[in-house]
This record gives structure tokens, sequence and C-alpha cells, in this order.
């Protein structure tokens, strides 16, 4: 059972990373073609909200991680 | 099961944080591009918003953690 | 059981509160650029809404709790 | 079985609150942007729509605490 | 069986209630800003559509008390 | 078993009467604000559609009175 | 098991006449609108089509409450 | 098992019934608001095609009268 | 599980011919509303449309009747 | 578990080909009356398409045919 | 169990083709409307397209009567 | 079991392919409608799209095929 | 198991596969037709894009090759 | 037990990488195409985003290996 947890909670991590860069950098660019000149600020924007994001996620992969190896 | 209950726990955090975090710094983003002038003030919502979505994930969190090390 | 359910209960707060938080704080963002000089009243309905729609969620993360250290 | 059943109970009750709120007040925010001379009314209104909402749930996170504390 | 019927029963309570009032109000809200001279005979057939979803509703509760209650 | 049936057919119940109610409801409410001086004849076909659609769940609920107290 | 089937009977038979009600109740007041003076064909049409579809939830009643009262 | 399947049956010939004919209805009316010196016309197909959508159903509902009364 | 096997070839008979035919005839009366001219041609072609997706569904209620009687 | 097996494949091809039939039938009764003049042409390729859209579902009814007769 | 993948292989060869047929020769028809000088260029790239998508769920149906058969 | 997971793998290429093929074809064909002068270097791509989207599902047919005659 | 494994593993890889390299592939399709003096830069993009899409499912390819012919 | 969690990492890392790069991609070449002066700056961002889209799908193929290999 430790074995699919460790699945699910880094399938999990997988996907809700990907869900969420996905369409953060998605706007991104669709906004930098539309305002070139805002691109250095959009894509500061992009890196907190991808930051933001991908903290839950390391939790899960941490945790995976732990039951695959410890327990 | 306590791990399988972790591991649920963990990746409806992160799935929920992903969601909720992409949403608010999307609209952010396409805010932005709308009207530049405004881009401090919507950084400041977007701020408040992630802190105020971030707050039941990181409980979830918390919860896996005191699973898969205490119990 | 117990741990599943407290998992299951934290994680339904999660994204409860994700999915109510993330629609009120995008709509709140997206107003706020069509109509700068409404921002303070706009963010003042945007706390009154968060603090309703959290009322729930925090019940579950309280009963959550109690599953996992009392019980 | 019991603490099971809380936990949907709880869980449940966070997502109708939060789905229905959510409408309500998003509806409310998008309202005022549109005629901001009538914000007094639409909060009105809608302080009545989520008392109307929230009495379900109450219920259901009452038989939720009921079946935590006393079965 | 009891505890988990009860939580079915209130859930769907829940749910049937929050979706059907925040449909009504929701509409509401939305035809107020549209014809503000209506909102008078708008709110009243809101209370009456309010009221005949909740009746089911009411009856998912009270069944739900009888489960925790009296069996 | 007869306990969760019951609740399976009170909860079947408040949805469909949910559901059925809030689109006629809704849409009573919308028609109205288009057209005012039809509104008498709009909310009488309106407690026609209502009485019909909660025929159904009326019946629900019976059965559902029934395997509570008689079986 | 017999109750259950009963229960299952009644709530598709609840949520089918309200799905198709509610349809053409629906459509029926959004024509009245557009075309009040064929209001009375329209509301004509609407009972007609209101018993066609009541026709087969009908029997599911009649089914389940020969399950619940003759088995 | 075979009140189930009688439940089944019965239940998906509702849906079905519903989910056909309201279609068939709902169209036939919008047809006849937007060409009401059709309406003759229009009504024979819709009982045409009443029939033939009804025909399937009426063979779910004779088999599950079958599982009832005969097995 | 005989009956069963029954009950479900016999409900996705149901189904599917509702399914099929509610598009071809729905479609047919949208056409014949359009271009009134040309409805003797488009019965035509429905009752054609109808019989080929019959085809199919006839095969499963036969397998449905063999099923109730013959095993 | 022959039986279920057979209705199984018999549902899934009526599914099948009442879905891509329609699809066909439909498009090819839109496409005749925006271009009466290519009704001929098009509905022979509608043939065509119900041919080759049906050449898979008679399998299944023929594998389904053998599971319940031979078998 | 056999019987029972021979029944899902065979279905899911069905869907298949039929959604992907029912696709491609769904865009030939619509497109031989909109530009019936090009009817034959496109029909020859409607065979390739049914040959290619056929080729898999032919796979699907060999293994299945390999499955009834043989084994 | 063996014969489950080749019908699960040949019906999930058959899915796959049916799904990948038909987009590529059918925006191809869409592409040739609005620019006839292009039709051969779509048509080139097309079958290189093909051939990439097949490349997985052959793999998926002949872990079929192994699990059917080998194992 | 270890079948039932190998398949759900390559039956995902050929989803996400035909899922990813079909809508780069449409979108290039549906781009080159657009500008097709850009056809040979985006061709360029869509073999990178194509390329990193599959450096996942390759993955689960070879882990089920290795579930079926190691262990 | 310890192949299906493989299988299930593995094929969620595929799924979430292809859905991630495949938005990221597909945008670009959109972006690309509306204005090519930018392609430049684009792609630099493509890559990024691939890299921190692809940067949890490792994750997940490396625990699946180590399910595989080590356990």
């Amino acid at each position: 059972m430790t074995e699919l947890a460790a699945a699910i909670a880094v399938v999990g991590a997988a996907l809700a990373a990907a869900y969420g860069n996905q369409a953060v950098i998605t706007k991104t660019i669709e906004s930098m073609t539309r305002q070139p000149e805002m691109s250095k600020e959009l894509r500061t924007t992009m890196f907190i909200g991808v930051g933001m994001i991908e903290a839950m996620p390391i939790f899960a992969v941490i945790i995976a991680l732990i039951l695959v190896f410890v327990k």
C-alpha cells in the first residue's frame, strides 16, 4: 500500500504542477505577444506565480520520497 | 491506510493550491496587460488572494505530515 | 479509517476554499481593471465574501484535526 | 464508519457553501461594477441570498459534529 | 450504515439547496441591475422560488435527523 | 440497507426538484425582466410547471418515508 | 436489495421527469415572451409534451411501489 | 438481483424517453414560434419522432415488468 | 446475472436509439423551418437515417429478449 | 459472465453505431438544406460513411451472438 | 474472464472507429458543401484518413476474435 | 487477467489512434478547403503527424499481442 | 497483476502521446494555412515540441516492456 | 502492487507532461504566427516553461524506476 500511496502522491504533484504552470506560462506568452514592451514585467510575475504554484507539489514529492525510502 | 490518507491529503492540497493560484495569477497577468498603470495595485491584490487561497492547503499538508511522521 | 476520514475532510476543505476564493478574487481583479475608481469598495466586498466562503471549510479542518488528535 | 460519515457530511457542506456563496458574491461584484449606484441594494440581496444558501450546509455541519462527539 | 445514510442525505440536501438557490438568486441580482424599477417584484418571485426549491431538501434534512436520533 | 435506500431516494428527490424548479424559476425571472407586462401570465405558467415537476420527487419522498417508518 | 431497487427506480423517475419537464416548460416560457400572441397554442403543445415525457417515469414509480409494497 | 435489474431497466427507459422526447418537443416549440404558419406540419413530425423514440424504451419497460411479475 | 445482462442490454438500446433518433429528428425539424419547400426530401432522409440508427439497438433488444426467455 | 459480456458488446455496438450514424446523417441534412443542388452527391457520401462506421459495430454484434448461442 | 475481455476489446474498437470515422466524414461533408469543386480531392483524403483510423480497431477486433475462438 | 490486460491495451491503442488521427486529418481537410493551393504541403505534414501519433499505439498493440500469444 | 500494470502503462503512454502530438500538429497545420511563408519555422518548432512531448511516454513504454519481459 | 504503482506513476507523468507541454507549445506556435518578429523571445520563454513543467513528471518517472528496479 505504501508504494501505491507514493505513486498517487507524485502523480498528483505532477498533474497539479503541470496544470498550474501551463496556465500561467500560456497566459504570459499570450500577453507578451499583445504587449511586447511589457514582456520583462510579465516574465517576473510569471516566475513569482510558478514559484507559488510549485510550493505545494514540492511537499507532495517530498512525502512520496519519504514513503518510498523511509517507510 | 495511513500512508494512503497522507498521500490523498497532500495531493488534494497540491491540486487545490495549483487550481486556485493559477486562476488568480492568470487573471492578474491578463489584467496587467490591459491596464499597465494598475500593475502595482493588482499585484498587491494577487498576493492577498494567494495568501487566502493557500491557507487551507497548508492545513492539508500539515495533517499529511502528521499522518506520516507521528502516527 | 479515521486517518482516511481526516484526509478526505481536509482535502474537501482545501478544494472548496480554493474554488470559492479563486472565483471571488478573480472577479474582483477583473472588476478593478474595468472600474479602477471602485477598487476600494470592491475589495471590501471581496473580504466579506472570502470570510463567508471560508466559514464552512474551517469547520471541515476543525473536524479533521479532531479526528487526527482526539480519536 | 462514523468518522467517514462525518467527513463526508462536512465536506459536502463546505463544497455546497463554497459553490453557492461564490456564485452569488461573484455576480454581486459583477453587477456592482456595472451599476455602482445600486451597490447598496445589491449587497442587501447578497446577504439574504448567502443566508438562504448557508441554511442547509449548517445542518450538515451540525450532523457531522453530532456524529463526531455524541455517537 | 445508518450514519453514512444520514451523511449522504444531508449532503445531498446541502448540494441541492445550494445549487438551486444560487441559480435563482444570481439571476435575480442580474435582472435587478438591468431593470432596477422591477426589483421589488423580482425579489418577491425570488422568495417564492427559494421556498419551492427548499421544500425537498428540508425533507432530506428531516430524514437525516430521524436516522441520526431515532434509529 | 433500508436506511441507505431512503437516503438515496430523498437525495434524488431533492436534486431533481432543485434542478427542475431552478430552471423554470430562473427562466421566468429572466422573461419577466424582458417583458414586464406579461409577468402575470408567466408566473401562472411557472406555478403549473413547478407543480408538474414536483409530482415525481413527491413520490420519491413518500417512498423514502415509507422505507424509514414502516419497514 | 428490494428497497435499494425501489429507491433507484423512483430516483430515476424523479430525475428523468424533472429534466424532461424543465426543458419543455423553460422553452415554452421563453417562446411565450417572444411571441405573446401564440401563448395559447404553445401551452397546448407544452401539455402534450409533458404528458408524453411523464409516461415512462410513471411506469418507474409504479414498479417502485410494487417493489415496496408487494415484494 | 432481479429487482435491481428491473429497476435499472425502467430507469433507463425513463431517462432515454425523457431525453429524447424533450429534445424533439423543445425544438418543435422553438420552430413553431419562428414560423407559426408551419405549426401543423411540425407537430405531425413531432408525433412521428416521439413514436420512433419511444419504441425502444417501451421494450425496456416490458422487460422490467416481465422481470418483476414473471421471474 | 442473466437478468442484469438483459436489463443492461435493453437500457443501452433505449439510450442509443433515443440519442440517435432525437438528433436526426431535431435537425430535420430545424431544417424544415428554414427551408419549408424541402420538407418532403428531408423527411425521406430522416426515415432512412432513423432506420439505419435503429438497426443496432434492435439487435440489443433481441439479445435481451433471448436472455430473458430462453436462458 | 458470458451473458454480461454479450450485453456489454451489443450495447457498445448500439451506442457506437447510434453516435456515428447520427453525426453523419445530421450533418448531411444540415448540408442539404444549405445547398439543395448537391443533395444527391451528399447522400452518396452519407451512405459510404454509414457503411464504414457500421463495419465495426457489426463485428461487436456478431461476437455478442456467438457468446449467446455458441458458448 | 476471456469473454468479458473480448467484449471490451470489440466495444472499444467499435467506439474508436465510430468516433474517428464520424469526425472525418462529417468534416468532409461540411467541406464539400463549402467548396463543391474540391469534392473529389476531399473524398480521396477522407478514404486515406478512414483507412489510417481503422488500422488500430481492426487489431482490436482480431484480438477479440482470437480470445473468443482460440482461447 | 492476461486477456483483460491485452484487451485494455488494444482498446487504449485504438482509442488513442482514433482520437489523434481524427484531429489531424480533420484539421487537414478543413485547411485544404480554405487554401486549396497548399493541399500538397498540408497532406505531407498530415502523413508526418499521423506517423508520429501512431508510434505509441503500435507499441500498445505489440504488447497486447505478446500478452495474448506468448504469455 | 504485472500484465495489467504493463497494459495500463502502455495505454497511458499511447493516450498521452496521441493527445499531446495531435494538439501540436493540429495547431501547426492551422498556422501554416494562415501564414504559408512561415511554414518552415513552424514545422521546426513542431518537431521540437513533439520531441519534448514524447520524452515521457517513451519512459512509460520502456517500463511496460520491462514489466512484460523481465518481471 | 509495486508494478501497478510504478505503472500509475509513469502514466501520470506522461499525461501531465503531455498536457502541460502541449499547451505551452501550442500557444507558442499560435503567437509566433501572429507576431513573427517575436519568435525568438517566445521560443526562449517556451523552453523555460517546458523546463518548469517537466520538473515534477521527472520525479514521478524516477520514483517509478525505483519502484521497478529497487523494490
